[in-house]
């Protein structure tokens, strides 16, 4: 690609600062800025860089005031990180898509495939699976019996999606992501042997929903594990049987959420977060990393923090003190032999 | 299907309180019920929604006693959770089952085939492998040299077992876990460099083992890392090399097993559990989720909590102390003030 | 194989002590010894073993001083663990390497080839990729677009790689790891859904690398996500968009690391450890399993623990505290009621 930094301002709404007739050729990150690259400064952790970056254009938000000299063009926007999004969104539109069926693969008869589709050699498409149009299904996915796929999704290499899954329209499922499988569900026995409760539901992704790399959502015991519209999943998230996801909820890496838990909209997780089974969280609760949920939170916007988790401010005073402890111990040892001496 | 309340009474031996003739079509959570479905009450959690529920027959425990009207049609049984296992397995076992060879799919000459098997499309099998009687092995799964894989077994699309383990009968295996993967163990050199050590030894899964979508078993450095018969491993667990799991141990999502460390029999572990290397765990443990245990458990039936695990009610007790921490602190400083000013 | 151990000794730079015609055919865990097998002792840990071993010969340190008679053959060696690498080497070594082209496969007609590689069947390699020499592409397994494969690398059962990523040589990939997924990265609209920021960049896999089974690593939003020399990465292992880990540092299972965080060179992670994002980590700092890094780490050889992570000895002592809380509070009532009564 080759533009001017006038004719990106205007692809994003934008104001140059500086030449707008500067060449750009690639994209950077701005502590890696090279001439001739793009760049943007959204978070304000990284601001010592617009003071030297080798990058020849610079995004902005529209507020931002630069502390000492800048040498770079500027363009400013109302959101650098929009922006960013709007322009990167032009460029993978513009890479050729891939359409076609590669061979061999392996397509069910009874399977009603849509318009402009791509199917990658050694996938698999099964019995009565339903493919809507533009959908691309990479080398090696495996779609089930009687799997649904919404126009313009995209399966990558590897994913597995068991019979009866819906999946929507404009999702995105990493490679490895694994869609259907069985509830950990099982019966104790009188010997301590365990049967297992055959898993009969299914998962529904609804549209523009994401599911990162070697993710795991499984499958309804009966009805349907349900990730609701705009949700996005990051890699190795752990989603059990009949929990629901709510809209525009965002969960980082190798978070797990137990059996027939229900997340509100609008939510944020960190990472490596645990939530107990049969909860209901609210709308717009925010959970730090690592914390660990046992009870429902019925506050919207509720932060939590801690495992088991509590308001993410008082964790904090707490761990001050936690780290304090052995000093209070000291304390409360003299106060106590001084007490005692009286 | 069809089936009446009477008709489904007798397969679960239990009795009907009510409509007899009642039909039922299809199964449903209870808070979810709709008419002519059938659904169960086993969790006292949910109790609530047998009330109102739409379901025409609900499944219950002999002892369970209503405190309001109900409007279903009951079937009462000696464990409601259990007679819903046998039902959805006749359920399942009357589903077509899937046999036959699919192409292209490879299986080296040498390899032994049962009866009955079902081998899908992309799959592959190794030189010397031996495949038992009705086995399932799904679309792109792998096995590889000198497996074995025992009578009834389902290997489920895109599974890789590596050279020389050996799968019992019965066993499940869901998508994309992987069996036999080199343990980590590496020897450190003199400039920080690491020196890998071959692992030669492999895995063994005994009869009825359950293993979940994305788990990684690694192989043993030297002889066997082993999962005991009737051992229920959920999603995206890590079972290092010569781990050992005891019979009829259920371990849930997430949970790391360190290496060469053995656990016991009817343990229950929660889902995001840490335990160290090298460690013995004694039988019907029971650890609550995200522990880490850093020491041998030796007492049996010891329920343990907290990163390090110590005792369940003693961590609980701690924890309440720690919610406080600040205002004991603050305590602490009046007092102090107190003692000094006398 | 068979061997006497004074051939055994001769590969290893080793000395014998006792019979040094003794014949070896297998090798076995000390705890688990049989006649006629090799093993070894190097973590203190298993001492107590080698005191009634069955197996015939075992490998210690020329430092070892045996507390009890020992009925084994000794050899001894500088450093036994390092024995034990090199030998298993040579014997995995000796074993045949797979070569060849397997059909059905699916391998671009402009992609690069290297000599004596090995391609599975199932395996698919696309447009532009090279492949080096020797490298083993197991079944299943995808290489996306423009990938570069360095030499002697090995790329188990169902990996998946995406377009432009690199991999150098001598790096070991096992089953079901993701490289080069997208990141996670999404910029809020204003009515609290997201627009998916395009990840761009790559990820950079430098010579001598291990990636664990299952694990993820995401390709950088710009620029490139970065494993360098010789860094070992075990199982279920999430790192994000534009991390950096330095060479020789090892980090173990279902640890996650977060979005362009740089991790030092020679360090040490357990397991289940989380680090947030951009986050500087400096050389040789180990860090506890379970631990939760939320700040930089400046000072090289820093050990660390705890969530949020602390110096490790601290939080050792701080945890005694924890435990000792129930306790605390109850002597600071006592306290505070005596002072009260004076």
């Amino acid at each position: 690609m080759e533009f001017t930094a006038q004719q990106i301002a205007e692809l994003i709404n934008g104001t140059v600062e500086g030449d707008t007739n500067q060449v750009i050729r690639d994209v950077s990150k701005i502590e890696e800025g090279r001439p001739e690259t793009l760049t943007f400064l959204a978070n304000p952790k990284y601001e010592q860089h617009i003071y030297n970056t080798e990058a020849s254009v610079v995004i902005v938000n529209n507020n931002f005031k630069p502390e000492k000299p800048i040498k770079t063009t500027l363009i400013r926007v109302e959101d650098a990180y929009q922006a960013l999004a709007k322009l990167l969104q032009l460029y993978e539109s513009s890479l050729p898509k891939k359409t076609g069926i590669e061979q061999p693969s392996f397509i069910n008869q009874s399977a009603l495939m849509g318009d402009f589709v791509y199917i990658g050699a050694f996938a698999y498409i099964s019995e009565k699976a339903k493919i809507g149009n533009n959908v691309q299904i990479w080398p090696g996915a495996f779609v089930g019996e009687d799997v649904e796929v919404g126009d313009d999704t995209i399966i990558y290499s590897g994913v597995k999606i068991y019979k009866h899954c819906k999946i929507g329209n404009s999702c995105i499922i990493h490679a490895g992501a694994v869609i259907g499988s069985d509830g950990f569900g099982f019966a104790p026995g009188p010997d301590g042997e365990y049967q297992k409760i055959p898993q009969v539901g299914n998962v529904i992704l609804e549209d523009l929903v994401e599911i990162g790399a070697n993710t795991t959502v499984d499958r309804a015991t009966m009805g349907s594990t349900i990730v609701r519209k705009g949700a996005k999943i990051d890699n190795l998230v752990q989603i059990a049987h009949n929990v629901e996801i709510g809209a525009n909820t965002v969960i980082a890496a190798q978070t797990g959420i137990a059996g027939s838990t229900k997340i509100g909209k609008n939510c944020m997780f960190g990472g490596q977060i645990g939530v107990a089974g049969h909860l209901k969280i609210a709308d717009q609760v925010k959970v730090a990393a690592q914390s660990g949920i046992g009870k429902s939170v019925v506050k919207d916007g509720t932060v939590l923090m801690g495992s088991p988790a509590m308001d993410a401010m008082q964790y904090n005073k707490s761990y001050v003190m936690f780290r304090k402890l052995p000093a209070i111990y000291q304390q409360l040892q003299e106060i106590e032999k001084k007490v005692s001496e009286k």
